[in-house]
């Protein structure tokens, strides 16, 4: 249903190789997104690079938690199957609400989150829809609410980067792997 | 006039510095991206690497002046004013056209451009406004003006990577450098 | 979190509860909408006769899955939370189809449905969102892929009073059982 | 000019019959909507009994004039010709105001109104446009006008009763009586 | 109520009085335009020189209701409460149709009118609302319908000289005198 | 490129040609607004005389750069090419910033102003965009920075003004002169 055919995994260079590997080995399947990238080897590293960059920086006042709400939202202002899915899907694991997803793509507003949480996705939302009207108010808001000058930067520029990943899934018709819609709705069984 | 304060190019780690003084001595100046980005050296490498890969591909079918084209469009749809100044001007340099900028900042529809150019800026307009809207007629109208699906993956993905930049530039109320607004406009003295 | 509390189904007027028995005894909990809106009998019945003249109707061209796929497409569009969820759940259900209702909620366009369920969709789009616009020509479109006119009144009829439905859950901030979230996931247990 | 035939009186059921014939003989005339929804008897009798728990209730603290000055404003928006021709008809006869249908028809902002109706209508355009982002602000401000929460139940139920109702007319073009659009505009004669 | 205070008649230029001396002679009252304007004499003359270059033009190919029904159409749009009850009274007179502004004002797509003039709404609504988007097919459907340029230049330049016209009443808070409210809706007694 | 031809000059009414040669006296060059519109002669003295009216009106609390800057402000938002080249050239001469133009054009948030000059441009970028939502509270605002009732008649009337025009200008496909895109730029050579 891509409208750009995934390329054979055997086929990738040797580094895309090694880490799409290592991904299948820790989640039990590629994302789509790993080989719908991988046919332009350039922008995947930088794609990638980009992504861990953001989500995989330890100093960060945002929870793991935090960042997946902030994809998960946005993307589902954007209209993005893929993220909305595939995010929601690590939201519902790191947050282990398995009900969160849901309700912040379809509504954040009435999301069972935090305050701190609810002013950290309105601030997301502005980034992802009106980023010209940002103003000083909108980085006091998030002040009162204790996130740093850094943290803010972590809002918007995972806001920034998925708005980049929802516009290239929805040009090439990503579809999410029919794993991530269970993912973390039910009870792990041992 | 920025939110977060430009860091001294002599802290910054060596890569990155080293890149910085090329791009100051082609320039003449040092575009102030490459600072304000620079405070998060991951992220620059990242930003930088995906730039490259989709402004410096020398197998587009895209020339280098209609990759600009793009950029400044999109930007001055997302009312970018660092992406559409910096941009606007290396447009008309590329395109040696000094009132072209202008023109697709304020009205692509009005723009002095071929057809081709006008279908192109109609798609990367539906990427940067409504990708979710985004169907196969759309690369069937892409497809008539001889656009291949990798030009097409090229016209949807700068259009991407420019909404992150645009939405950067817009949260950090990053500045265009003042030499870039004039750049192009005025036949070089010899 | 509700804004009006929810009444004790042994203070309701005995038809009311009746019907609310039935339906928890088929469903294994009530599901809220039902509670939510028995504070005020006379709209409560009003509701439910007109619901269930819409989604019982036999005569339908209309299938039962098709009739949820309206709902949770343009309840999606309307941003309410109970609905998406709710009938998200029984359209899984019916159509057997786990992937199915957060495709249609995320991006309908992106949905795996049939071309006539696309056309059934736009339809239903437009009478949500800009149904002063509905020409001819939207019936047209319906008429070439076998809908008739009797089916074209269910699909605005059903997106309207869906509609309503959205406005007073969006009001009163009615909330989704939690047992609606993963109905129709994973295969029924013997 | 509807795009739906209105069926013969003669062959409707019994009960439909009489009541429309109560109107006619109140209002001189029979009022589009009554044999518009009456091909569908079911929905015809939802449709009313729901109209009638809202627009009859007694106990309300909005005065029927209040509730059409409603229904016509939020049926302007939604630009349904039918709801604001007859209801702004039934808004004038109420309020003895000749001019006000065509102001909150036009701009309710400019209408000749109080304050509390003023805030009374902010309130049913957000449930009309909006709902989405309804607050408990918007609560709020509308108990500083003396609004108790039942008021603002009938508010929102009343502006979601006439969305559908809105729709219902765009959707089959139901075009309003011309007897509607003189009536309550000259003093009647003796 | 108009945020600006209506200046005495005879404190007026002598070349303002007379003609508005003129016009209440004509219509029986002086429309609030002529003394709401009239405190900046400059403007007046300019205003009303421009209007009556575009409404008593005698060349054009639009009657004088065709005019009468855009500024009714597009001041709908930019609900400027003045314009629609002045014009729309205007109109009715003119194509001595009673319905016929109540409909164009609340949804021009259900008036009782011409193909020809639905086109011309249509291009009226496209320069009112998005000009930037006129395109050399909005001329072709227009002369499709007979439309010369000369008449395409008419339709355009009533529906901007009103834009200027509705932004000024709404800046202003202009209210309409009560007598246009009832003009054309009944039969002129003799 | 226009879609009216321009007259040639020596076939206009005299008091016609003794303005445009005035201009062109002045300025170098005759900008093509000044032979577009005089195709019609009656149109062009109107609007004309509104012009000086409101541009040359010397009590205003307003600048003439001040002028210039609501101009291009909101020409940019309707997207009026010949509008914001035009003006933009204008509002560099006269506040000797040869910066302000294109940034007020992309985004007056960020523009070098004044916050008198910023909630000038609010006021002026809502009866662009949405005037029936002015309300005291804007002219409150306004007040506030000591601007006086006339003068925010005169920011509104500008932006009227030129709203009819970049509506003219879109319309016609008004192309602005060449000459204009570096006026102000660069420092007069002595």
């Amino acid at each position: 249903m891509t409208r750009y055919a995934l390329p054979d995994l055997n086929t990738l260079p040797a580094d895309i190789q090694t880490k799409i590997l290592e991904v299948q080995e820790k989640s039990g399947f590629i994302p789509n997104v790993f080989l719908a990238l991988a046919r332009r080897p350039a922008e995947w590293r930088a794609f990638f690079a980009y992504h861990d960059a953001l989500m995989l920086r330890e100093e960060s006042g945002l929870s793991k938690g935090e960042r997946e709400m902030i994809i998960t939202t946005t993307s589902a202002a954007n209209h993005c199957l893929y993220c909305v899915v595939a995010h929601g899907a690590i939201l519902r694991i790191y947050e282990k609400k398995p009900l969160l997803a849901d309700q912040v793509a379809t509504n954040y507003r009435k999301a069972d989150i935090t305050p701190r949480q609810r002013a950290m996705l309105d601030f997301a939302m502005k980034v992802c829809q009106h980023s010209d009207e940002l103003a000083d108010a909108d980085f006091t808001a998030l002040h009162a609410h204790g996130f740093s000058d850094e943290d803010i930067w972590d809002i918007g520029a995972i806001t920034a980067f998925f708005g980049l990943s929802n516009r290239m899934a929805n040009m090439s018709n990503m579809m999410p792997n029919p794993e991530f819609y269970l993912l973390g709705r039910v009870p792990k069984q041992k």
